[in-house]
């Protein structure tokens, strides 16, 4: 059994979607951003960074989305859902989720933590106001060199399909309209139709 | 044949010192930053991204240090440089190194590429003044939690340890002493014995 710790809404969803694409036996378990449960000692036992994703396995605690997703398709590969047996595609996936990683979800970070690299308030207004730009130069890259489409990776759906999704979400706090960039408006609209997407959105909204 | 695009000092050193490692066939490419030469239309075509490194192979080219040394790993089996067998470790393995991708590599930029985030001088300022804080956060949850030692998974050494090497070159630029960390020092010191390592540096001083 696994157990994914998650926010509603946040990057964990990829994982949460995953998990249900692979028909992974897992739980879940809400963190409560509200109460800023995710730095508390407790949850620092489960991940001393404080965040999440973390997953729970019966040999430790995984953390990071981009290592979580490659875990679940490599765990479950019935589910076909990353090319394991050919490492050039599977970087070009790898490298797909670690830009989504470490350069559009820090972009989007800007708009609602800047506190993390800043203290000054004007300094924190400043990213804010600087965020939506900096997402929307990101998804013009996404559009304009990435998806291949239907899915990120062309025909086979991957772990980097729920991660686009989750994040394509996000646009709207920064109000921007997803249809400027059509293929990954088509991709949000696929994603929706989806039983294991609609599944997580409910199981989230809960 | 493979080509590395990277810049001295950069984080392309990681995937370079791995090539290394695994004795593969590979030439160095450098991207003059002094130029800007990664943001000119010639390497546009290289990394739309316009950033390094970029590992040209004979099926395309890959992106992003995470995917890059995992799949340096995956080609080349007999270096050992990865738990290729094992999901759960390899997803260890890809967690510290997306750590270092989106956190700390993330968190030095801040010290030097503010405009990513900001346009107005004094929050870049701002940024700058407090990226020194923040990669010394960064560095003692990597010592208190992340490094088993003597290399970053414990007995075996992976890629884990050349993209910790390169990112802990760059703590001088940030005033912050590599011997607070008894565990990533010691990690410097033995990396620095290596042969791999000590041919990458020379390469990237010519």
């Amino acid at each position: 059994m696994l157990t994914l710790y998650y926010a509603p809404g946040a990057c964990s969803r990829a994982s949460h979607i995953a998990l249900r694409e692979a028909q992974a036996d897992f739980e879940l378990r809400l963190v409560d951003f509200a109460s800023r449960e995710q730095r508390g000692e407790a949850y620092a036992q489960v991940n001393p960074k404080g965040r999440v994703p973390a997953l729970a396995t019966d040999r430790g605690i995984l953390t990071e989305t981009p290592a979580i997703l490659a875990y679940i398709a490599q765990q479950h590969p019935a589910a076909k859902l990353a090319p394991l047996d050919d490492p050039f595609e599977f970087a070009r996936l790898q490298a797909f989720n670690s830009y989504l990683c470490s350069t559009v979800h820090v972009a989007h970070a800007h708009s609602r933590r800047g506190g993390r690299w800043a203290d000054d308030p004007a300094a924190i207004a400043e990213m804010k106001r600087k965020a939506p730009e900096v997402m929307a130069s990101c998804f013009q890259l996404i559009e304009d060199t990435m998806v291949a489409g239907p899915w990120v990776m062309g025909e086979p759906y991957s772990i980097a399909d729920p991660y686009l999704f989750t994040i394509t979400e996000w646009l709207p706090a920064h109000r921007i309209d997803v249809a400027r960039h059509p293929k990954i408006h088509q991709h949000l609209n696929r994603m929706l139709e989806r039983p294991a997407v609609r599944a997580a959105l409910d199981a989230e909204a809960q």
